[in-house]
């Protein structure tokens, strides 16, 4: 994903169109008989959310669970807890800290269905992005027990790591080296965002949470990925519907620009002449969001800073990263052109230095048709179509394994804020539609294969 | 001078007006004596900016060398050794790491008149501003030995601590304990613009440089200061004059605004309805750059931070400080009322949070007529008259005693930058300037006391 946009675009495209499509009109019989407990659910959402770094977010009623800190531990432990008492066969950590728990299906000789999503959040989060997706498979699992729904495959479920990339960069920590777009060595080393020098790598060991399980598809293969996540937009919402079946994501790209000018005294400096490299951020950071209103999509400046330190330093240099999305892929790539075009005039303008990295390339891509199907048939009329406006670790599984993704509705669309709300009905429905997906989906494996 | 505007407003005002002045047409008879040797000062100037931290600005030429780091000590270190080498009858360091050592006079009842300056610089200094003010009284001192002259008073020779703020916060960081205007506890507090945590106290006590000497004026007055200073504009250049009194200096304010916005999903919320603290900042950066230009001022924003941290948040906090400064005080003030009215509406108009703390208030204020003229005198022909654009540890002894300050030519205004020059002539002309300026204070002391 990271600097090998060409191969990227290749692989993202879905590999399924000449494939054979096993879907079938109704829930499977399996699905049909699930039943999920609501209040067990929404207890296991908001007693979790204790583990949470103490701060306003918290106070706020939001999570505050970082990758690696001691409250991301807590959740993992529990986790751990809950697979272990629900009987998991096999649990592993592996070496980007994502936690693995298979129960046995029928045939063990197939690759498990999985459910994944990620108990570690970003700073400002709510209680639903992330846990909604883990505790909801714990939930879905939990019923298949209760109803002695037996699958057909095995059964993973997986808390992946550092989806969000909130405290170390890149996103998406764990899942991208389970697909093979990076390393796993590379991913110790992600860099933490706050400039401390700190690396994932060693806040997962400080917290014991590096361990030998697998790290790669190649070397623990899944049949499917199934997911669900709190909507973020409001289409669910105004359509009076409380479950949703995922059928792409927006395409994102993320870029940094250094801007480079000339030392001197704050106060001495005559103002003409100046080659003050905030000032020409500054300009480039509004006619980002210029661009974006212009091409009907989305920017985001997510990180700046500038230097040298002191009180009486033109800042000599600027650094910032910026995200760039757009549900259309043709304007994506038409907004990324412009303003590096218009970026470069204004620093040139400005008599600054430039330089500009492209540190992702995430073009827009559409789910598996028969994982779609297997959410769709599950959400009946409850649901509706929708897309995702940005990146999951679903959107990393659907490079290798067919992959869908059960959207559940959020309130006014507020993510990554403590406000975020999900119903505790809808919070249910969510898990109910993603039990009965991967039911349905091991239906079609047990018709192959059986 | 931090959040005392009121305070401060009366006591930058000289209060010599009514004083009887002392000043004579011609240089004290002792001044006629002094010489001083170029050789010697230009390889100080040299030899001890190998002591700086091995980076661009070093490899440049320039002079790294900030507060309480290892670079620090090793200058400092060879400044006791200089002036215990040099006779000094006392030597000390306070509690904020200034270094005093103290020159016997004939009349050792009488405060002693200082020659300061710091060793220290920004990280992206030049090897002028600082080392040249207390290299340059090392430098008189040596000529006073060498020349058999024997002041009336006592001479101090003093390196002020963290005058420049690039480290730690408060710029003028000790000179302002001397004169009062902070508590010696607070100082050693005194935060890391880095946001490492770091403080000044620490740092200064890692490198053994935290003594038990005098704090204050009150328990260690001095007659009078004087001190060498690169002039930072071009003045001096274009009137082809080697050296220069300094009159008076240019009003300086800091602000620090902060910008609350709403957290959210750097990649699913619309453009529209965002509150995005950056965007509203970089509007604020833009205004701040047209103000000065409109008033014929200055304004620089020295620093800038974001957060919430991660990969796709919208920012929704930003602080930023910023230093608004006039050589007419009225425009100054002018200035940044109108700069705070329309920070506060863009702040509005983006529907962000808005809050402003000034955190320094620094107005334009005149040296000492007494002590300007034995700088006058002894500049001669050679010299004329200017104003600083910026503060001095000299802007803080001015509070409480006759105060004058030397400039000496600078190549193109350059300052706080590797490529800062002044020729060798120039910084031994400004040595002899500093030597015959507190000779002829002296004087002045013999006439007023003997």
């Amino acid at each position: 994903m990271f600097r090998t946009a060409g191969a990227l675009r290749c692989s993202t495209k879905p590999v399924t169109a000449s494939k054979r499509c096993y879907a079938t009109v109704k829930n499977a019989p399996a699905a049909q008989k699930l039943k999920i407990n609501p209040d067990r659910l929404w207890t296991n959402i908001h007693e979790t959310a204790k583990w949470s770094e103490p701060n306003a977010t918290t106070a706020a009623g939001g999570l505050s669970r970082l990758c690696g800190t001691q409250w991301d531990k807590m959740a993992r432990d529990w986790f751990k807890d809950q697979v272990h008492s629900l009987g998991a066969k096999t649990y592993a950590v592996n070496g980007t800290g994502s936690q693995f728990a298979i129960f046995e299906g029928e045939n063990n000789s197939l690759p498990p269905i999985a459910m994944g999503s990620h108990l570690d959040s970003v700073a400002t989060g709510g209680k639903f992005d992330g846990p909604l997706g883990v505790l909801g498979a714990l939930e879905a699992v939990r019923g298949m027990k209760e109803q002695g729904i037996k699958t057909y495959a095995p059964i993973a479920l997986i808390n992946w790591t550092n989806e969000e990339g909130a405290r170390f960069f890149p996103p998406l920590g764990s899942s991208i080296v389970y697909v093979g777009e990076k390393d796993v060595n590379a991913a110790f080393e992600s860099q933490a965002n706050d400039g401390s020098g700190e690396t994932m790598g060693a806040a997962l060991q400080a917290i014991g949470y590096i361990g030998d399980g697998p790290n790669t598809f190649k070397e623990f293969p899944i049949s499917a990925h199934f997911e669900i996540h709190c909507e973020q937009q409001t289409k669910l919402e105004e359509a009076g519907k409380a479950v949703g079946w995922v059928e792409g994501w927006q395409g994102i790209d993320y870029y940094e620009i250094t801007l480079t000018g000339v030392d001197g005294h704050a106060n001495t400096y005559d103002m003409k002449g100046r080659r003050d490299s905030l000032i020409g951020a500054s300009k480039i950071m509004i006619e980002l969001q210029n661009l974006a209103l212009q091409h009907d999509g989305v920017t985001t400046v997510t990180n700046i800073k500038s230097g040298p330190i002191g009180a009486c330093n033109i800042q000599s240099w600027t650094k910032f990263q910026f995200c760039v999305a757009n549900v259309d892929q043709k304007k994506l790539k038409a907004m990324g052109e412009e303003i590096l075009i218009r970026a470069e005039a204004e620093a040139k303008a400005s008599g600054l230095g430039y330089h500009v990295e492209q540190i992702i390339d995430f073009p827009a891509g559409k789910f598996w048709p028969e994982a779609i199907d297997c959410v769709k048939r599950a959400c009946g009329d409850r649901g509706m179509g929708a897309d995702t406006w940005t990146v999951h670790d679903s959107s990393m599984t659907t490079r290798l394994c067919p992959t869908g993704m059960v959207f559940a509705r959020a309130k006014d669309g507020v993510s990554h804020n403590p406000h975020e709300w999900t119903s505790k009905e809808d919070c249910a429905e969510s898990a109910l539609v993603l039990g009965r997906a991967v039911l349905n989906y091991d239906q079609i494996l047990r018709e192959k294969h059986a």
